[in-house]
């Protein structure tokens, strides 16, 4: 603690000491409230080592890299699945998917012809932060219903712009089809060997995805190289016209998800080609909501959360992000899957540091509720953050549960995890044990040296298992 | 250009403004001399994911974090071979270590029994330096020969304190016998299946390493739990004593090379055990650098370049370090063993920015000649990188060759690096290609895409081994 107060010290001289000089400004005009602002800037498909502040090379994301530097890195932070819509299930209820019928290991999210959602009876932190006297809104991607019953506007949120499910959806066959030279059957379904031309050379009507605003469908098929610049554009105009409430904005880029597409501005501006382009215009976005923060006189009382729902699609090779170091990726529970790029930023209120402490989605809830004043009474699976933001306290987190669809595949304790299931998802007789803090890479098992270690993880995650109730499957309906 | 303008300008203002408020106080201070000095801080085995900002989520380096975001980090900056010695022959020469005799395919690095070291025909940084009346001073491991006639004090350097070769050298294969329990012979050698106790849990004695000052010995099997931090002392008290003249200044730390030693202060300090102690003591030592620059008033006229000799010693599994999500390790002409964490720092002089550039250690000695107002006239394989450094301009450096001893089995022109042998050494009958801009985890080959592009390097490296002249081969007297 005394090592981390001082490098929180040092950071402070370095980038505190500044903000303070240009603070005094700005003090003044910052509105006063109780509550907080919260903002969720959520990213699609986006892999641990995607920003420059987490090893890309040929990326550079100098927004996310001051957000980083300002305010806190969490290094050891995890979603609820390594798929789109449990992920977002656990980060928007606090609770792992499988308690509310959200995860399914025969179809791992929902698609265009679902019947399901997330049930009515799950509270999001919209919900929960509207009762609390929050303004509410949400840009971007949802996936989790696209029912009226299951949309954003039914799920807490005053307002939505965005899609409902992944820009991938909803494809024109007959069309896509037309722009493939040969061998269709082979290139339409997802290939790792020849992903088709209509994945390298997107073009936005092959995607019949509708563009919705609340429960209506503003067009079928959007332009989606805007898509970026248009979700900023509606984040900030939410923040302008709320900033007499607090406010809760929840801004669910589409991007990095294949079909990869940018605006004319990001057109070739990066090194690592497409999809830095893409995760450069990501990073422009990021700047966009934080200097409206600053020029509002919001910044201070506002928490800004970056991170992303899964891990990199790598079997798009180059058209998918990279997990850095870590193994695995989208659709895994090894690291690479479900450890994403995380970044808190508050100035003034948050502890410039790089956290190691474990943490997840799952605890944003309860983290901005505690912020806003509420309480919870029901069963959450996340903790509240607060005191490791505000006072670089050790976390709260000592486990997490990763879930490949609604079965347990491995189990975190600490630094130690014990994987149940090998990467083809075969039950292994022995399970694999890794220490996260010495082999973040997942590549030493050391369960043959460890069998009581094994044996606690496993006795854990058993006992959790068995206090799992089960529900009606919402990803099967 | 314009966008890294602009970024340059975002950093300024977040880091610039500040030191230019605080820098008032000092600017007076600062010794106004014509030749800036030069401090090259070079760590043994060191991976490239090895620091926070280079993405790995257990080791903190506040300091070369600050340092990257106050200068220039370099994400695509190569030794000039993937061992010890000849990296080193390369980084004070300017030179491909292929010229000087100092690489080789049988023996890879000079040993306690070898009779070669650099050539004196060969001109170091040193001696470049101090033709130009600089002092020069050199602390920690040497390499290039531990003869009298071969050591620092022969090549340029006023002084030298440190030890001739690596630091698991001149093994006490006795004392290490008896400590292992069993199976002595397969343990003392390096096995990646079973590092033996000596690794794991070393103790300085079993090393009988000679510590020296100049060209004496000052004792055997010195306290390598000392060895980072006496070093760091020495480096300082070098700058002190010289801060009058320019000086040069070579730190080359025998850490993180295995045997691992960290001081009392720094064990048990970091999250990712062992291995990431000693990585925080380095980074500690590098802040002690620019701490003295700073009181000396020297920080506005010292240009200080971090980097590493070459890749992780990855068989020794969590006793090395990551590449984070580079191929390959120490040895390997992947990018994992010759791409290096680096960090160029010069406050008010280099434009803070992230430099995607190609860069080299061979491109230190022209760069350090430029700016001490040299020149050279005779074959460098170096560039100089001052109008990188100080204007952000587009690099001059286009290839980079890459040898495994004596043979040339890879070559990077632009964006491409083609590979004429696989990963066992042995030469590929269609040689890989990789874009190590879209693709730098060398993990898709397309040469069978582009022949021309093959053919080409193919053709630009037979034209560059034809220009190499046979000299004699140092390593293997």
């Amino acid at each position: 603690m005394i090592y981390r107060s001082l490098t929180a010290l040092l950071m402070s001289v370095l980038l505190g000491a500044c903000s303070s000089e240009s603070g005094d400004a700005t003090a003044s005009q910052q509105v006063a409230k109780d509550k907080p602002n919260i903002v969720i800037i959520f990213t699609d498909d986006m892999g641990y080592g995607d920003m420059s502040n987490s090893g890309h090379p040929t990326i550079k994301t100098y927004n996310l890299d001051r957000m980083a530097a300002e305010g806190q890195k969490w290094t050891n932070f995890y979603v609820a699945a390594s798929v789109c819509t449990p992920s977002r299930a656990g980060l928007l209820t606090g609770r792992l998917p499988v308690r509310s019928g959200m995860a399914s290991s025969q179809r791992r999210v929902l698609f265009p012809d679902s019947k399901g959602g997330l049930p009515q009876t799950e509270i999001t932190i919209a919900e929960h932060l509207k009762s609390l006297g929050y303004s509410t809104g949400m840009v971007g991607k949802w996936h989790l219903g696209h029912l009226p019953e299951y949309l954003p506007t039914s799920n807490g949120f005053d307002s939505w712009y965005g899609i409902p499910y992944s820009n991938d959806m909803d494809m024109n066959l007959d069309l896509v089809a037309s722009v493939n030279d040969e061998d269709w059957e082979r290139r339409h379904v997802i290939h790792p060997e020849n992903p088709g031309v209509h994945w390298k050379n997107p073009k936005s009507e092959y995607w019949d995805v509708p563009l919705m605003q609340g429960e209506e469908i503003l067009e079928r098929a959007p332009d989606q190289h805007q898509l970026t610049k248009s979700y900023t554009e509606k984040a900030v105009e939410f923040i302008k016209a709320n900033k007499e409430d607090p406010f809760f904005l929840y801004l669910a880029h589409s991007m990095p998800h294949v079909p990869l597409f940018t605006s004319e501005e990001f057109s070739g501006v990066s090194t690592a080609g497409l999809y830095g382009d893409v995760i450069e215009e990501i990073d422009w976005s990021v700047g966009q909501v934080i200097k409206t923060l600053e020029e509002e006189g919001l910044s201070e009382n506002t928490m800004v959360v970056f991170t992303s729902d899964n891990g990199p699609w790598d079997i798009y090779k180059t058209l998918g992000g990279s997990a850095g170091m870590l193994r695995g990726a989208k659709g895994s529970v090894f690291e690479g899957g479900v450890r994403e790029p995380t970044i808190f930023s508050w100035p003034g209120k948050i502890q410039p540091a790089i956290i190691h402490d474990i943490g997840s989605t799952l605890d944003i809830l309860p983290t901005a509720s505690n912020l806003a004043g509420g309480s919870l009474d029901y069963q959450v699976d996340g903790y509240d953050l607060t005191e490791v933001l505000t006072e670089v306290e050790v976390g709260p987190r000592e486990e997490m549960f990763f879930y490949g669809g609604d079965v347990l595949r491995a189990v975190r304790l600490g630094r130690y995890k014990a994987h149940f299931y090998d990467e083809n998802r075969e039950k292994l007789d022995q399970p694999w044990l890794y220490d996260l803090n010495e082999d973040p890479g997942e590549k030493y098992d050391i369960a043959a040296d460890n069998p009581e270690v094994v044996a606690r993880l496993a006795a854990y995650a058993l006992q959790h298992e068995q206090g799992v109730v089960p529900v009606v499957n919402q990803l099967e309906r």
